[in-house]
């Protein structure tokens, strides 16, 4: 067996994530672990508890960081919140919709479904007559479709899901640090993320968050959640106990590079970390319209931090892209499902939303389109 | 809000994990991001199959990484081999069976159970009569009881379960890398590890190895995995398919880690290693029995890497530890379930298995006790 010495390529990401890591994180990850139960390790637990809480914009006690991908994010909220035969309403416009139905499923709930076509946001009206026919526990909603590109408006499905008195779950994998994200204003009952996307640490981890509403519903469960791991009247003892009780052992390096990725949007400061994307994102449209790439999303649904483009007609897509990462090192995202070949997402994401990115990425593709 | 910079304390790790990490591991972590489909990536996760392959003593193809700690590869491998309604005997002598029984009660298992007093291993002829009384799909079995230091025979027992027709699945988090471990020789169809104890990587992932025969089962199943994230079905075309598919962004920088340290398993050599845990368990044996501690376990059966000690007479077992902790900078771990406040756990697993760690906690105990 031949293990080689690790010498990764010191690529540009610009896909959909993982974003470029400031070194400031990477050192974070490289100071010495300390035990998952050691005071200091409890003390960086808070701290980042905290870092939750400012990021997501809530007060909500039950904030604390999953020990897995933003997809067992997902699953965390949805097997907490769902008992078998719970009615739910999930709404899908893309694959990440239609992963939180899938796991529903899994989860025993009987699914409902509204759907809108991939590249468009839900309509509010379609929920809304969804609700009169029946009462779901939860309408779980992206509010940023990573396969699409599409920025989901919440503001008037959220009240109409609490009119119906449903819980509301929402997907913020790629909004996050990056667009405008209040869970207390927009009474989110649940959201997960992930922490390579605009956040800019590496992958690994998936910040959370549930509503005291959200945390009644799981102290009402009858039954057990149907993970173990995922179970939250447990973790939540680790993370918010007087006790601290051992549930299972953190990944303590990981929660270091988090940490240090919390200190660095604090800094910033979150209102000018979104504008920045804002600004970074208008700029890169003028360039790919320029090179002959066209918008999959209409322009007031369009997320900043991920650039779906058809691919011009003609270009060998898989091609170029393949020549973009191998000949110019930089990353970026093919379509995902139905979009397959067809669209590419194009990444500006916390680290790699900057000018020099735009330029890197554009004066490559001069010379391959 | 105040985070303050990441310093955490530079702790000598001699509890049940995490254990120190070599700094070649440390600064593999802090080598630039890139992304989870690219070719580069796919190249070092091959090349951790392959680690995780020498490491287990498998040719499992089946032989992988879940992307987040120890308890989830517990979860993994329970969840796809259970469908609901099938009955299961699991061995519970200590905190890591009962969970594997809770697991799989909430996979929806007919759970039977054996057992032994925590601190004694299971007695084959227990497992040889429950055998006689039904046709498990599958005998799960600690081989390294963390919460008692208990080293589990396994040779005996694998044959009944292999007459029986059943699957066997095996913990080793704390043995693995540190003790005799053979999936093929001992012919283990789904064992999962950890990767913060002899293998001393953070904690975060857990190696997990399925038999030709596992996967038959798997393929079998008339029911979806209830866990989405931890599906095998699509977690394998991510790790071995013809086209790499996409299912959750890995946790790049903690793979890193993990090539690293399996590059210093593989230098040393298993069986070196191996020697070096029993070798430095025989000097800390000789040196905490000097100091009045006595082993909780027979001796035929102890983990070398995990020493479980009964606290001494009047001693304030929690002050001592803490002490040890705060002033001297070593962690120990102290009882877990019905032996907490009763017994310490010591660890001498992977980096932290050397003498001058002995020469650390014996010279600080002096002081203390």
């Amino acid at each position: 067996m031949n293990m080689t010495e690790l010498k990764p390529a010191n690529r540009v990401l610009m896909g959909p994530g993982p974003s470029d890591i400031n070194p400031r994180v990477l050192q974070a990850m490289s100071k010495p672990v300390i035990g998952h139960l050691d005071p200091d390790f409890l003390t960086i637990m808070d701290e980042i508890k905290s870092g939750v809480q400012a990021t997501f914009r809530t007060e909500n006690d039950l904030s604390f960081v999953v020990s897995a991908p933003g997809s067992a994010g997902m699953e965390t909220c949805l097997v907490n919140l769902i008992e078998p035969g719970d009615e739910v309403l999930i709404c899908i416009h893309g694959v990440f919709g239609g992963r939180m139905a899938d796991i529903a499923e899994r989860a025993g709930a009987k699914v409902h479904k509204v759907e809108a076509p991939w590249g468009e946001p839900i309509d509010p009206q379609q929920v809304k007559m969804a609700l009169e026919d029946m009462q779901p526990k939860l309408v779980a909603i992206v509010h940023a479709e990573t396969s699409t590109g599409v920025l989901q408006p919440l503001d008037e499905i959220s009240a109409m899901v609490h009119a119906a008195g449903a819980l509301l779950v929402v997907d913020a994998v790629t909004s996050y640090c990056g667009e405008d994200l209040d869970v207390d204003g927009w009474k989110i009952d649940a959201i997960y993320s992930g922490t390579q996307k605009c956040l800019s640490a590496p992958p690994g981890l998936s910040p959370v968050s549930f509503s005291p509403k959200a945390v009644a519903a799981l102290e009402q469960r009858k039954t057990k959640v149907q993970s173990w791991f995922l179970d939250l009247s447990m973790v939540k003892n680790y993370w918010a106990g007087a006790k601290r009780a051992y549930h299972h052992t953190a990944p303590v390096s990981s929660m270091y590079a988090l940490h240090e990725a919390y200190r660095i949007v604090l800094e910033e400061g979150l209102e000018n970390r979104i504008a920045r994307h804002r600004r970074n994102h208008q700029e890169l449209r003028a360039q790919l319209e320029s090179l002959g790439f066209e918008f999959l999303v209409a322009e007031q649904y369009r997320l900043p931090m991920l650039n779906a483009v058809y691919v011009p007609p003609g270009l060998d897509e898989g091609d170029v892209r393949k020549r973009l990462l191998l000949e110019h090192n930089i990353e970026v995202g093919g379509g995902l499902g139905k979009f397959a070949g067809k669209i590419w997402r194009i990444g500006l994401m916390g680290e790699s939303c900057t000018s020099n990115h735009i330029g890197m990425l554009t004066h490559a593709l001069r010379k391959l389109i």
